[in-house]
This record gives structure tokens, sequence and C-alpha cells, in this order.
């Protein structure tokens, strides 16, 4: 039986959310009936992560069409209603681009049905359909850079028994659909024999690493440790470090990473110490729009994160009048990355020490990788 | 008028120390009349910092026998009485080397004084004039810290305009007798109007950074900003930081530099953005006995620090079950760092690249300073 802890409980007609605002100390799913119920979720941060956000919001309206007495209407009301739901859970977290881009994608699927569908349950049936693949392919690939990231670590490795491996924030089954990215590396080479040991960081000031990605890993019982931030460099001093892996918020076509603060400083204390550092994302991550992380605008939030306790929701624990530099990300340099691993394989440096990102991509859509997908 | 923030408020007579256990968010001074009080502060925190636990031990007495209405004894009795408290002092904390190091000096003045002395009094005289001698230098010693220092750093970083200087950790007035080591440094640079801004750590998991530096920094107006630990490598990619200073608990032979977990992570990403790096500490804090790093063993505190909020002491915030690694300092080597400030001028690299720290001192100890100490 798959252990794997899931934010997302789904089957047809019925889906569940596990409230990661209640995490790590209560283990609480929420029934969502429709998307009323999405929006909330959504918009109260019942769910996280952009993956599983837009999932989540695409599968809260595929249970409430699923579970119609009647609809009284044609084919093209149906979609009209579709459309509807959707404008209507954008709304929610407008600035989250995976969920309008997942909104744009299904209102195709709709229109597209619409047009042949004999009546409005045809539409809906499509809908559903299209809703569940994303679930699936969300897992399919995270299982993919899982599986691609493992081997590619042992072949790199081939020297230690076992690996440690240390990762930052939260990047798996509370973050995605299922599994996870840097965490789905973690939780392949575990289920593979190979993993000595994953360390966590609190990754401040939000803590997604104590709260979330620890829970994880309890939850799964793969062995492993929690850090401060700071205390990454003398874990990786005292040599108990194989390789750090990380995930990605947007990758650019030279390598550059965007990820979560502290990201950096990592990466460069991995550097220091001979000790490869890779970025594990999906290929929808990667934007190749962007062609250095010098374009990358970084997010700056609340100071309240780092003045009061609980990311800003607890009790006050900082000097008052202090300013505050509070940036989301930071980039890390494609120059101290050792491999880009995605669901289509590892991107790896060419002999001058760059990637060619571009080229990968282009080939990953052309062409059926040698695992199949 | 000295604005200072004083954590310990000393006229002959009168003591009151800062009740660290309440800062940020309240400045409330206890008053301390006697040993039995001073006990109390020491081991419950109200007193924190190795130069201020002695300090504020050694005064306790001093206050308590300034205020004896008659003592019946002779000036064996007073010396006897004397040596009896501080006994008792040093029961409060006793792994505080630097608490034990003056009970013996202290000791040691008593016994003098006691075999010249015409009565108890005398004796009692002795004793106030060396406790206060102790809080004068403690205070003298910071002072001269910061203006070596940042006269070091003006000569060195001439073609800044104004510098801007990262710390970690809490090295000012409210872990020393007044002042501070790399807080006073910053100080300096500020009282010489050639400080941009001082960034301070949040210094997890004790938030030594976020709940008392920052504090200091609002209270004497210094320009100040807070980051993440994990945010400072960003800040050095900016460009926004002209030096990193911190203390040290304990510097090697080599200069090798252990302190607060973190710093070496800082050191780290400092030279990889050609920041300099320096350390700032009293000549006490050299141990020539120790001749590199690895001979220092790093304590490991409670994973509660980790786990809970307030360092231990709040709420639980980590997932249940995890393990965790809380060392509670590491070791910078000496390569990573540029120099040494102390009270006797700055110790700076040889052409070799290495520190002559035992040279460095001894002729501190056999010179007198340009400074005039």
């Amino acid at each position: 039986m798959d252990n794997t802890l899931q934010s997302i409980r789904y089957q047809r007609g019925s889906l569940q959310l596990l409230d990661q605002r209640k995490l790590p100390l209560e283990t609480d799913y929420l029934n969502i009936r429709d998307a009323t119920d999405g929006w909330s979720a959504v918009r109260d941060m019942v769910v996280r992560g952009a993956p599983a956000i837009a999932i989540a919001a695409a599968l809260s309206v595929a249970v409430e069409v699923f579970n119609f007495d009647a609809f009284a209407g044609t084919a093209a009301d149906a979609a009209s209603f579709l459309e509807n739901r959707l404008d209507y859970l954008v709304s929610s977290r407008p600035t989250a681009v995976n969920l309008s881009d997942a909104a744009i994608k299904l209102k195709q699927i709709i229109s597209k049905a619409a047009a042949v569908a004999p009546d409005a349950n045809s539409v809906f049936q499509a809908y559903i359909k299209a809703a569940e693949i994303m679930l699936e392919d969300d897992v399919a690939s995270n299982k993919a850079i899982g599986s691609h990231g493992a081997s590619f670590l042992q072949h790199q490795l081939k020297n230690s028994n076992k690996l440690s491996v240390l990762t930052h924030c939260n990047t798996g089954s509370l973050a995605t659909a299922g599994y996870g990215t840097a965490l789905g590396v973690i939780r392949a080479l575990h289920a593979e024999g190979v993993l000595e040991r994953a360390y966590c960081t609190e990754t401040r000031p939000f803590n997604q690493g104590s709260r979330l990605t620890a829970f994880e890993l309890v939850h799964e019982k793969i062995p492993a440790t929690l850090i401060a931030d700071s205390a990454a460099a003398a874990l990786m001093k005292d040599c108990r470090v194989s390789a750090v892996i990380v995930g990605a918020d947007r990758v650019a076509a030279n390598g550059d990473t965007a990820n979560k603060i502290g990201t950096y400083s990592l990466a460069l204390c991995a550097k220091h110490h001979d000790i490869p550092f890779y970025v594990a994302a999906p290929l929808t991550s990667i934007d190749l729009s962007i062609l250095s992380g010098q374009e990358i605008v970084i997010e700056e939030r609340s100071p309240k994160e780092l003045l009061h306790s609980r990311g800003g929701l607890g009790e006050q624990v900082a000097a008052s009048g202090i300013s505050v530099w509070n940036p989301a990300f930071d980039v890390t340099p494609a120059n101290l990355i050792a491999g880009i691993i995605t669901e289509k394989g590892v991107i790896t440096k060419l002999v001058s020490n760059t990637f060619d990102v571009k080229d990968f991509v282009q080939k990953a859509e052309n062409k059926v990788c040698p695992c199949g997908k």
C-alpha cells in the first residue's frame, strides 16, 4: 500500500483536502463539495504549492458537476457553467499563475467538447476527465523526477554506499498533487534502499521545512534530521551531506534558478565543500523566455514573518521598530548547480560548464523519453 | 549624554540589572541588593553573556557589603565572608568559566587585602574597588575594540563612502558590561558618522539577533535592518554589505574562531562575494592552549529550541517525532577571517595568509598600546 502523504484525496465524485493550516499538529481533511468550497480552500491556504492549488481548484468543479442530480441545459449551457466556475476560482488567488494557466487549458478542452457533445452531461464528463488527467499527470511527473533523480544520484555518487541528502523548504506531497519534486527524489532514494538520511532545514521565516517537510519525512518513516538553516555549512563540513537537492520556483533558460530564500546560501556552502547541488523541477517550472536570473524580480514579503512567531500570525518575538528585509526567494546561478532533474531526465552541464536548457526542453517535447513518458 | 543601553546599572551601593528575559517587549530593571539576588539573577538568566554574568555577580556582593550597617568581625572574618559569597555565586552557573575565573581573581585580591588590612571595612573597600575595576575594564576594553575596529575598517575600505556592516548573534551591551565587541565596532562606526546601515541576522534558533541586537540597534537609533539568517547571501550578492563583523566564543592560536552557529556559513558567503570578514573579541577570548579549531568541542543544545517557539519555551511549531541536530557553535577557519579586532589593536594576516596570534598576545601583554591602554 502506498503510504505517501496525500494533500489531495480524490475519487470520482469526492474530494478531500488536507488542511495544511493545522499541520504539523493536526491531520485534518476538509470535504470539498463544489467550487465554492474549493474557492475558500485556496483562498484560506488549506492547500498550498502552485501545482496543488491549480489541481485542487479544478477538481472542486469536477466533484460539483459529477454530483449534479440534474442539469437543465444544453451542452453550451454546461460549457458556460464550467467556464464561470473556473473564472470564479481564479479570483481566489489572482496572482497564482498555475491556477490561471490551468483555467485557460481547461476552458479550451471545455469549448472543444461543447462543439461536438450531444448533451450537457458529455461536456461535464470531458471536463471531469481533463481535471483527473491534471492530477494524474502531476503525480506521474513527480514520480518520474524522483526516479530520474535517484538513478542519476546513485550513478554520480557511486563511491558512496548510502547517500545523505540535504533539502530546503517543502517540495513534497504537500506542495504538489503528490510525491513531490526534490522530496520526491529523496522518497525514491529511500524506496530504493540507498538513503542514509535526509536533512531538512527549518526554512525561515515561514518554517515550511520544520512544519511540512519534517512532517512528511516522519509520516513516511524516512530517517531524517531537522537543522537550523544556518547550521547547514557546519553539517557539510562534518561530511554528513552527499548531495543537496532543492525545488525551483522558476528556472531561467541558462539554468539560473529562483527558489525559496536560503537556497543560494546552501549552494555556496555546497560549492565550498565540493558537494553536488541539484535542482528538481518539472518542465513547467522552466521559463525559456527568461534568459538569466538577472531578469527574475524577487518578491518581498511582510516584515511580520520575522517579527512575529508562526510566520507572522503569532506573538511578537523581535524588537519593536526594527526594519526588516524579507525576500521570498533568491537566485542561485547556474554555475553552482550540478544538474536540473526533470520528469524527462536530468539536464547536465556541457563541457563549457553551462546548461543548454532550451535544447533539452525542445528535445523532451518532441521525443518519447527512455522511461516511456 | 551616553545613550548606550546598559544591562548593568551600577553606582556604589546600588545595582540594577536589565531583565533580559522580558526583552524585547519590556525594559525592566531588577534591583539587586545582595549576593542572594545576584545568584537568582544569574541562575534565572536575567543577565546573560559570559563577561556580564561574572561582573553582575561580583557587583552583587559589592552592594551587599557596602550597605552593611555594621559587620561584627575582623579583617579575616570579612575575607571569609566574601569568599563564601563568591563560592555561593559560582554555584549559580557552575559551568560559566568567566564567573569562576573572576571568583579566583577576586579571592586573591581579598586575601592580599586581609593580610594587611587593619579592619573588616578595609577588606570590604578593597573588594568593592576590585569589582568596580572589573566593570570599568570590560567597558573600556570594549570601547577600545570599537575604536580600533572602526579605524581599521575605515582604513581598509577607504573607497567606500559609508559602510554597511552585517553582524550575527548579540555581542552588544546586553552580552557584555557595556558597549559590546562586534556591536561595539558598529556603534563606533555610527558615532563617527561612517555607518550606512547595520544588518543583523535573526540568529536561529534562540533569536539573539531579532530579540537583542535589533533591540539595541533600535534603542541607539542606529540605522538597522533585520534579515533571516538564510537571506545573508542574497544581501551580499546585492552589494549591500561592506564587511561582516562577528564576536567569538573562543579564538584558537591559529585564529580559527568558534562562535554562534551560522557564523561559518556567513564567512563562506562573504568569501565568495569578496567581502572582508572580521572577528571582534577581547584578548580573554583567545585561548593559546588550543592550537586550532579542530580541538574545539561543539556543544549541542536541546532539540526543543527548534521544535518550539521562543527558543523552546513556547508552543510547538515543528512536526512531532523529527530528529534534530542543534549545535550551539561552529568553527570558522582562520583562512576565511580577514582580521581579529581586539582591545589592543587588530591582528592581521601575515604574508603567508596566517595569523600569529601568540606573537600579538605576547607583545600586547608586554607593551603599552599606541592608543594608551
